[in-house]
Formats: C-alpha cells, structure tokens, sequence
C-alpha cells in the first residue's frame, strides 16, 4: 500500500484504506454515510452548542421570578457563553471548510444525523486540540510526550542528522499530530497513523493551514459548566496553535499522515519501521495480542518500541463488539511473549485533555516502557 | 410530617412522603413500579454481573487459537472473577432479603425490567459500601467527614453531653449514612436523609443487620478490568463493616433515617434544626436556589450550615430535567443572598468511591465552607 508522503508544510492526509472511522464506534457499513455524518457534525457545531445553552436560559426563565431575581447577573453569563460559542464555532467552520475528505455530495442527504456521541467526539476533538497545540496543553505534553523524545533522542543521540532523518517512525493513534510533529522536528521521519475522522479534519487543518502563532481562538470550558469555580474559569480563551506547524520544515526528515485501521494499514506490512511509538493508543484494542502482534511485524529487526499509556480499554462497555481487557502486568507477559525484551519499565502520571482550571481532575498512572523486538 | 426516631440500633428508615428514587432520575410515576424495579436490581445482580464476565469469556474463546494460547492463565482468572463475583452476590442477596422497602407483591409482575442505568446504581452502592463502612474508604472519609466532624466539634465544645445530645444535625444526601452516624457518634442527634433507594436498602442493612466488624466480604473491582496493574488488585477483598454500627448505642443522642426528596421532606419545614450538613449534595440540585431556600428555612434563627462538595451538576446532562448550573463562586453569592453568611472558606482535595488502587484517579477538589443563618 502507499502512503503519502510529504516533506514539510503540506501534510498529506491520505486514507490507507478502510473505512476512516471513530476509535469508539465499530466501522459504520458505509464509510460515505459515516463521512457525511462527521460533516454534518461540524456543520452542526454552532447550532447544538448554542441549543444546550439555549437550554440553560429556558429552563432559567421557567424558575419562579423571586429566584431570578436572586441571580441578576446569570443572564449576561449566558450572553456572553452564546458570544463565546460563536468563536468557536468559527474555528470549527474553518475546519470543516478544509476537510481533506468530503463526502460525495449526495451522500449528505442519506446521512444519519449526528448523535450525541457524535457531537461530544467534536467536542473532544477541540479539547484535543488544547493539549496538542496550546500553551495550556503544555504541561500534558511534557509528562506524556517528553519522555517517550527523550527516549528516541537518547538511544539515537550517535546518529548524525541525516541517519536521523533516515530513522523511520510510526506514531499510531497520533491524534492532531502534535508528537509525531515533535518527532519530526527532532530530526527523524514520522509517519502518523489516525483512525477518527474527526481527529484527521482537525490535524489537517492545523498542519495544513494553520501558519502563524495564536491564530485562532478557542474556548474549551463552555460545554459544561459543572466543576468550574468562577465565570472567568468558564470563559477563558485558549490560542491555537502555540507554534507555527510550519517550523519543522526544511530538514530532511520526512513527515506523512496516513488515515485508516491501525490493523487495517500495518497488519500486513513487512518489518520496515525503526521505531514504533505508542501513546494512549494500546488500550484503543479489541484485541491487544494483534496490537502488540502488529507493532511486532511492522517493525525492523531489533526495532525500537515505546509506549506510554493507561489500560483504559475503549470496548470493554461496548456490547456490540468484541473486546480483551488485560491487567497491565498481563499485557507486558504478553508483549514479552510476542517477542519483545522490555526496559525503562516506569510509571508516570500524567492527564489526558484535562481542563487545567476545572475542581475535578482526571489523573492516570500511565504505563511507559522502552522495548526491542528481539 | 413525623419522621420516625430510634435511639439506637434499630434506625429506622421510614419513606417521609413522595417516592423515594434515585437522585439521578426524575421521579417515577409510580413508586411501587420503582421499588419493584430497584428489588429486581439487586435480585438479578448475581446473573448480570456473572453474564459480563461471560460476555469477556465468549470473547476470548472467539479469539484464533494462537492468540488465545499466548494468554494461558487468562480462563483462569475469569473464573476467579466469578467465583468473586458469587461472594458479593451473597452481599447483595442479604441486602434485598432485608429490604425495608419491599414492593407489593403483585408489583414485581409489572416493574420494567432493569436497565442499564440501574444496574450501575447498585455498583456505585457497592462502591459506597467501601467509602463509608471499610478500611478502604478511611482515606475518604478523612478528608471529605473530617473537616465536617472538626468543625462541629470546635463550634459545640462548650456543650455538655445532653446538651449536644439536644443538638439537632441534618444530613441530607446521606449516603450510606456513616457522616451521620460520626455525628451521632460526636454525640449530637442526627438525621440522615436520602432519596435512593438503592442507597437505602444498602444503609438499612448496614446500620440493622450487621452486628460485628469485618462481617462480610466485598470486591469492589471486579467490575470493570480497566486501569487495573494486576490480578491481586483486581480481585482484592474489601471487608465489610470496618466497625460495629452498634458502636454509637448508649447515649443520649438520636439517630434517624427519613426517606423521600429533601424538598419535599424538608420544604416547608419550619426552624427547627440546629445544624445542617451538606456532604457532596449542593449539586444534585435540580435547583439551587431552592436547596439553599430550604437549607436556610430549616435551620433555627443563627443555625449552622456546613458544606463539603464539588459542583458537578447532576442534572446538566439530562434533557429532560430543568437543570440551574452555577459556577462556584456564583453559588457563594447566591448563599449571601439567600440570608447566610461564610466563613472558614477553603478547597479540600478529596475523592469519592475511588478505587486506590487503579490507575486513573479522579480528584476534586471541593468546596468547604461553614455559614450561620442571619
């Protein structure tokens, strides 16, 4: 199979092949139907996001007057939400205004309409977009990005510039990029792998199309406004990307996207990967003995696999599909058993799209590992 | 309205008036058809809990034979899992067999079947189980009762026994009723109140039938194989109760149980509390202003109001539910204006129904604050 491949500004987001789906939801019968419903959802992102604070003034004015009147000012909050809103959904019509796989144009008018699930996948998506390209998501990507480029940059550190360049690496699970991006600003070539629709319409466009600093404005906290301490907390803006994704262009290292199944695309390639890097992603398995069985085969011999991550498996509710769910011990007898020798075995803690100023904190002691296919 | 006391060991759980439901649910419309379906719950907990475990196993054996002998310990473990999963059904059997709120016997024959939703409930009354009556939850109990117990003791200190005997503390939102049985214990008369009856049935068994410590057996974690290092914490035993509920008999202090919604229990009641403590409540509020209202009405001229708890609005996801989300610091103000003043404010990190031994922690930090009715 080909992967598109690109040196710098332009990365190429090319669909492997299968359907290019969300990691939560099992590959809809038609992937047009499906690429028609994540439109639908962007286009829809103003009106559901203004509708649930909609919600929050109907159900204000049904109060009795005497309570109203004891909160004079919870009105203009809801103003200034509606107004904040409206910033966001801006960014996400630029999004979708670039989507680098639109559905043919009829597919639109069979499409399901957007579900819950759908419309908090974008959400999740914007926030998403707080930890990989914000200076609020700086803290998240040094305790979970930091030690797996401290880890390639050590064991690489003997390589001259162009050896590195040559060093190919697999980033599965990449999200909006920003590792793999790091990756290849550190010198080696990266290929990030991403199944979720979503997650590809938003990586291009800021990989693509974003070219300055603190372009775009984001406000993330808005959607809930439980666990919040202050309106300012509720409120506060968010300025996207941190850096220009530009700056990695011009050295020789080569950076590519490639949409589809982490399984669909890798399964069956031969060893050609020096290193394989794995960030929240194993726990995205049905089937993590095909995972590990997977990142075995693709990789070179001796080849280099890091993994960072929980054991939050993503069908262990799911009914509807099958599912293994291992205790972390279970899963490194395993991957010693597929073929691996691990080392550096650590724990860390780290969050995953935390909101920094929410009263409610989401923390995992994530897994990290250095392993050699042996 | 008469709420039925008992000075010791018999505490006696009496429905005030209305249905009595879970707080995450509006209220049924017909209350024996909800006692019905919450008796099935717990009937049937022995078969859905094993039939997950089944779904994990018929999982597994769909696995290629290869994948499966990689993972030669793993049948082994799902049966200890049921084996597991068999001695708490036996907790929750004794539970139902002491349920003080059986349905009509014809009711049973029209109840909906339980849903998901419900089964989930009876999980997180396990896990309550853990924070309120074992070693395990003593970390909770610390930082979320503590402050609460610190506070009551500090303002009361100059009471004799039978004066603090007189004194009258409310506890709504009660729980499994350890903060209120502390309360007791300090030597004030207390009220728990509650809404679930899921936490109802739990508590009653608790507070009348266990008689020794270290009772019955419990494993919390066997529910979901995520964030999990190994086997021994995903099958760890929890004992049950960690102390003799009989503990507090003998004084002078009253302990009831009221069953029903706080506002309907307590909406009209007239100044008749010295103390009310609110321990992670505020925010099951489908209207705060009216919870702060009623908070303010009980409470005699110059009463007490001791609060401890996030604001994760339980209602802000349910669309069929008038939902009022303040942010935190809106809710201090609206406290002023309803006629409280505060002191003592500060932020206490702490958790709930947390398993300490997985590896995603969720923390809040909440708010504490004591304030005198003016």
């Amino acid at each position: 199979m080909a992967h598109e491949r690109s040196h710098d500004l332009d990365v190429g987001h090319t669909q492997a092949h299968g359907p290019s789906h969300d990691p939560e939801l099992p590959a809809p019968a038609d992937s047009f139907d499906h690429h028609a419903q994540v439109q639908a959802t962007f286009d829809l992102y103003r009106r559901a996001a203004l509708s649930s604070n909609q919600r929050r003034r109907a159900d204000f004015y049904a109060l009795p007057k005497r309570h109203r009147d004891l909160l004079p000012d919870y009105s203009a909050l809801l103003r200034e939400v509606d107004e904040k809103l409206q910033v966001n959904a801006e960014l996400v019509q630029r999004m979708i205004e670039a989507n680098p796989f639109p559905p043919p144009e009829d597919a639109a008018l069979d499409a399901p309409a957007p579900t819950d699930a759908d419309h908090e996948r974008l959400r999740s998506t914007l926030r998403q977009c707080v930890r990989d390209w914000s200076e609020t998501g700086e803290n998240e990507r040094n305790t979970a990005y930091r030690p797996i480029l401290d880890s390639l940059a050590s064991s690489f550190s003997h390589l001259s510039p162009s050896e590195k360049a040559e060093t190919r690496v697999l980033v599965p699970g990449a999200g909006l990029g920003r590792l793999a991006w790091e990756i290849v600003r550190a010198g080696f070539s990266c290929q990030a792998n991403e199944f979720s629709l979503h997650m590809l319409i938003a990586s291009s466009f800021i990989l693509n199309n974003c070219t300055t600093p603190d372009e775009f404005t984001l406000h993330p906290y808005l959607h809930s406004f439980s666990n919040i301490r202050s309106r300012e907390d509720l409120l506060a803006p968010c300025l996207i990307p941190d850096v220009a994704p530009s700056d990695i262009a011009g050295g020789e290292a080569e950076f590519s996207f490639a949409a589809g199944d982490f399984l669909e695309v890798y399964g069956d390639s031969p060893g050609s990967w020096d290193v394989c890097v794995t960030c929240f992603f194993l726990d995205t398995a049905r089937n993590v003995v095909q995972y590990l069985e997977t990142i075995h085969g693709l990789l070179k011999p001796t080849g280099m696999w890091i993994n960072l991550g929980p054991t939050l498996w993503h069908f262990e509710a799911d009914r509807d599909s099958s599912s293994l769910e291992l205790p972390l011990e279970d899963v490194k007898t395993l991957a010693r058993k597929v073929g691996f020798e691990l080392w550096d075995e650590r724990e860390i803690k780290t969050c995953y799209t935390t909101n920094p100023l929410s009263m409610l904190r989401h923390e995992y002691t994530a897994a990290f590992w250095t392993a050699r296919k042996v």
